[in-house]
């Protein structure tokens, strides 16, 4: 990263513009996971900003996990560009769904495409171990004594598992985001099941089990109608459910 | 939204758990768009940290556009949860895409997945309005004098008015995202292409325009087979091309 690379900011909402600065470095590749940024006096005289909003920008940056800082003097510290986790992703992505109010066809939709697709994958490079980690969720699923939330954990569990056997890092980050955004409406729904819940508890477990045994037969097109069927009837039975 | 539902912080980074607070509160329902949030000093009061913790969390969520503040002392003043908008998502997505390295392949049968869905629905809305903003950027794609920078932009437009034309917001969103963080690493091996270019200027028109004929005709299975044959094609001749 040469110099010349950074220019003065000139408008009102300094740190804002010294995020973008720094957002476009990332996106133009002069910036790579591992560099550090310069220090806080030298990135505000040369960005001929305040260095509160040098400071300001960081935190923001870090808050989306684009940067970390490391405290000490050493050659160790200062602001390093991080691998940005998926964790941090997921948030956003779980916020958006949130606040954008997308219609509930649409996240089923958007679901039915995302886990279709990470089901037929999962299908093709089924080994032991994956089948291990598919199976850890629905044995547990099994126990009688588990309550709602219990469940819908390890029912969320399972899909993501699916989604990560699939072996495509971009594809199970947005599975998992959006999967993890309705967590709570489900949850929602199934407190308002009242005494249909064993039935329904008796229903997911088997068509989560037809799942697992699609993908562990590597039958990627079973695998893939089962987890279509499966996300389309709880959008259909879920009471009060609204993505 | 009850007062109950506000508790105070105890950790070190004060900020980073007001922030966790406030998304807490949206993800479960309790803060909705449009929703203003208790001032900075009461918010300080009841979360038990500084003012300042929270000043720099409200930045840091105006940042994210999950929040948007509004000046004055009117009952139009403070900070109101925003829609946040789909150029939030797209940017961060971005980001994730050029920090995480995704593979290559990843990235491809990323977009083979949801822009062969957008085809798909779009086919089946395509109507007359649809069908004229398809139509715009590869009118203008026809123009001999357009430089690569210009070329690429609109082929990144027609991409996102497929994605847009499907209807489904959500994974207009996701493909907005991933064909926009691509975007300069076409462009960079569009560069590379030398004298080749006029060659792979008409196969693009060319793969563009029997897009658009199979969505105007209405032909599902057509659109979303040549698209597929589209990126996969490109992904192959891309000098260089790393995703």
């Amino acid at each position: 990263m040469t110099e010349d690379s950074w220019h003065p900011v000139s408008r009102s909402r300094a740190y804002e513009l010294v995020v973008d600065q720094i957002e476009d470095q990332i996106l133009e590749g002069r910036l790579k996971v591992g560099d550090r940024l310069p220090g806080e006096r030298e990135l505000a005289g040369r960005l001929e900003v305040s260095r509160a909003a040098v400071r300001e920008a960081i935190r923001t940056l870090e808050a989306q996990g684009v940067v970390r800082s490391a405290v000490g003097s050493g050659p160790e510290a200062g602001t390093v560009v991080s691998a940005m986790p998926s964790a941090a992703l997921t948030r956003l992505l779980r916020l958006h769904v949130a606040l954008a109010n997308f219609p509930l066809p649409d996240v089923v939709e958007a679901r039915v495409m995302l886990e279709r697709y990470s089901a037929r994958l999962a299908s093709e490079h089924a080994g032991p171990d994956l089948l291990d980690a598919l199976r850890e969720p629905l044995d547990a699923m099994d126990d009688d004594d588990l309550d709602r939330v219990a469940f819908n954990d390890l029912d969320t569990a399972f899909h993501i598992a699916i989604a990560e056997a699939g072996g495509n890092r971009l594809v199970a980050d947005m599975t998992t985001a959006i999967r993890d955004a309705v967590r709570r409406s489900v949850l929602a729904s199934f407190e308002l099941l009242g005494d249909r819940w064993p039935d329904i508890v008796t229903r997911l477990r088997a068509e989560h089990r037809a799942i697992y045994d699609a993908v562990a037969a590597g039958d990627g097109e079973s695998a893939a109608r089962l987890v279509e069927e499966h996300i389309r009837g709880a959008a259909g039975w879920l009471p009060g459910w609204k993505g």
